[in-house]
């Protein structure tokens, strides 16, 4: 099987230009089979509070009301997803092409059980059709995939980016050896969140459940590593978490193994 | 060569949730090569006034500064797309997939020259390069094409819908018998824009003039017909103007000939 690296570049350096470039040109030179996943949840919280709405998270899931979705389908995959696109393009070197979970029903979702918590309209990943997006790579196009999914009846929900990027990186795994590289604004998994220098090269499943347990891992980063392991179970080859400017770099950020 | 229908949907139909999901099973009741192009302005007008924006037109198009082209960017390619494309999945009848300008370098243009009036962050179509997108019209799949495209540099621009419909269909006139219908909010061109039931059945090339010079065609039916007569006279097989509920009814509307 040929290598396909997807990589998932998070709400925190898109928010930022510069590291945006960096990565989009670090992207652009990775070779083979490649597709992006991207989040946004810093510049939806931003066009939420120049709405008057005001963001709420839990575990670093967004509760979403209506207005809450209609705020991030317009930013996921509106402006952050065509942004990237456009960038992508612009590289002369990437034929890239947008998908949320309701392009060629990518990604078919369900409203997420309100108990023990009511987030409203945020997706758990049902069902992953990727046959379309595999002709598309296949003729050389490079998949841009935002966080919105969609039921069976057309609604449209809100999904963790990184649930996405481990459901589809496990899915594809029929087809390609798949890598994921999650790129985020730190260096990697730190021992200790106040040391930036801390950073642990790498992790194993033992490791993990010690890390979990000392209340080492908090936030955005306890989906992060959730899902990480779980895919490492179903097939991935292997995740790395990393800066932008390590993409290119395998033995830089935090390499995750069972 | 086959049939192809281009569809195009403006955006006092999308703003009516009732007329929108009519349209939807109308046009996924059409047989064969489909491509919906839709715009969206009113609903772009809403966001721009929640966020303070002042939407500023002249002749039915859009001044758009760096704000504007943030909020089009996120109402067409994204609430406005997406909602289609997910509406249209749930009917079980259509494989949708959303584009943009950028996706796939579909449509590359250039910003308009500020000279007589400076439209800001508007493009004119360069070029179209629709080769991925036929390749999946190939594969069952219907594109949903928003009105927003793109520089060779990666710069979103915001184009206008009508336009891209009619440079598309001549585009695709190469390889298909393109008819375009152009569903809005009346039934048809209007000999008397204060009587609904003025609907002319048929329009040529010469009425056409007569009506310009009587001051007949105004705001958003100006860019309109003008594209539709340059359509006709580069290779594309009809124009049909019509309500939502007449999209399957060939005799209804106006019909545009040269």
């Amino acid at each position: 099987m040929e290598i396909l690296n997807l990589v998932k570049i998070g709400g925190n350096v898109i928010d930022n230009p510069q590291e945006t470039d960096l990565f989009i040109q670090n992207f652009s030179n990775l070779h083979g089979f490649k597709v992006l996943v991207h989040g946004g949840g810093k510049l939806a919280s931003n066009l939420q509070k120049r709405l008057g709405q005001e963001p709420k998270l839990v575990n670093g899931r967004r509760i979403t009301d209506a207005e809450t979705l209609e705020s991030v389908i317009m930013v996921y995959a509106g402006l952050v997803n065509k942004t990237l696109v456009a960038k992508l393009l612009a590289t002369g070197k990437i034929n890239p092409m947008g998908f949320s979970g309701a392009d060629t029903g990518l990604i078919i979702a369900q409203i997420r059980n309100p108990e023990p918590i009511d987030f409203g309209f945020v997706g758990d990943i049902e069902s992953i059709n990727s046959a379309a997006l595999i002709r598309n790579l296949q003729m050389g196009i490079t998949p841009v995939v935002c966080p919105i999914t969609c039921t069976t009846e057309g609604q449209l929900l809100n999904t963790n980016a990184d649930t996405i990027a481990s459901e589809l990186a496990i899915n594809l795994s029929r087809h390609f050896q798949v890598h994921i590289t999650y790129v985020f604004e730190r260096e990697g998994v730190l021992a200790d969140i106040n040391q930036p220098d801390s950073v642990l090269t790498e992790i194993d499943s033992l490791r993990y459940q010690e890390l979990l347990r000392d209340g080492k891992i908090v936030d955005g980063m306890l989906p992060k590593l959730e899902n990480a392991f779980k895919g490492l179970n179903k097939g991935i080859k292997s995740i790395r978490l990393c800066k932008p400017d390590a993409l290119l770099t395998p033995e830089k950020g935090t390499t995750l193994k069972l």
